[in-house]
């Protein structure tokens, strides 16, 4: 496996704007890394891979969540979800990459899981406060995400409910277990 | 069974402001039931019992949902939840009801489910909507269970969630599933 092969692969996998998206958020992956105990080529080669099948055609993602035996359950929700669970199969597969870390940050990167690693909160959090994006309440998580990432998490996945719910769409059951999981772990901490 | 010993009972578990909670119930879910078929006895029978654990000590609740086997899940979370399953056991064991609609109806009272029954509905939005409930976006709720229950069901999940993430507390999975659910329903009936 060749990195330089792989962000060109990548590249040819979405139009210019994710592909600008995908650098911001390697940037703000390597930022949020800083100070952590992660390695730091593991951040960059997930952030780099983490969106590889955004842009695949519906029919082609939901024939690798069959090919693959992934959540079924994934096909009653919104599409936005496929990509990070498809993504994860192609790069063991096409990259050959087998480190599970590498492989849950990007399987994990648009609903989280309770129990995150670093580099999973890592991904997650870059690909949410990269300085693209720009809605209320983005400067608050930025702000947390450098000093509590546990309360980022939180406040992101907060968002991302509250949004769902104005917005009258489904809410994937793990974004909300991710939330209870990452409200427990902030009033743990609080309390100590 | 006799549903005047049923009343004296159930008025012996709780203080008298739930009392009247509960009278106040029944009568919302008598009004409620005009023009659905569903048998009014059995309206007046789960409005009646669906708060009968509400005032049991934590500790008498946990061991009924262990000896009953209900889900132990339960337990890691607000214990609000609790009365409605443990009061369908009661309801079965100290009051021989057999009806599983009536048992659903008290046992669902606070999550809701997908696929609810007439009755389960009633008894839902009647507990949501009596008189003595006041909170922003009440009445619209109340206007709604008028023409269309499942709409209705929809707008009080989304406000139960959404005040749950706001006061910082845990949402039962159970809650946002049918929340899912019903904006499913809602929608393809917008649709038709």
């Amino acid at each position: 496996m060749n990195l330089e092969q792989i962000i060109q692969a990548t590249k040819e996998q979405m139009p210019l704007s994710r592909w600008e998206h995908t650098l911001r958020v390697r940037d703000t992956a390597m930022a949020l890394a800083e100070g952590e105990s992660v390695d730091l080529q593991k951040v960059e080669l997930a952030a780099i891979l983490h969106d590889y099948c955004k842009f695949w055609p519906a029919e082609k993602l939901m024939a690798q969540i069959k090919e693959n035996n992934l959540p079924e359950e994934l096909l009653l929700y919104n599409k936005e979800l496929w990509h990070g669970p498809v993504g994860a199969e192609i790069a063991r597969k096409e990259w050959a990459i087998e480190d599970e870390d590498i492989l849950n940050a990007i399987r994990y990167h648009t609903t989280g899981r309770p129990g995150m690693s670093p580099l999973e909160k890592i991904i997650f959090l870059a690909d949410y406060i990269e300085p693209g994006r720009q809605f209320p309440g983005i400067d608050k998580v930025r702000q947390m995400a450098k000093t509590n990432m546990d309360q980022a998490l939180l406040q992101s996945l907060d968002n991302t409910i509250t949004f769902l719910i104005e917005k009258r769409q489904k809410v994937y059951p793990l974004t909300l277990i991710t939330r209870n999981y990452y409200l427990e772990q902030v009033m743990l901490q609080e309390r100590s």
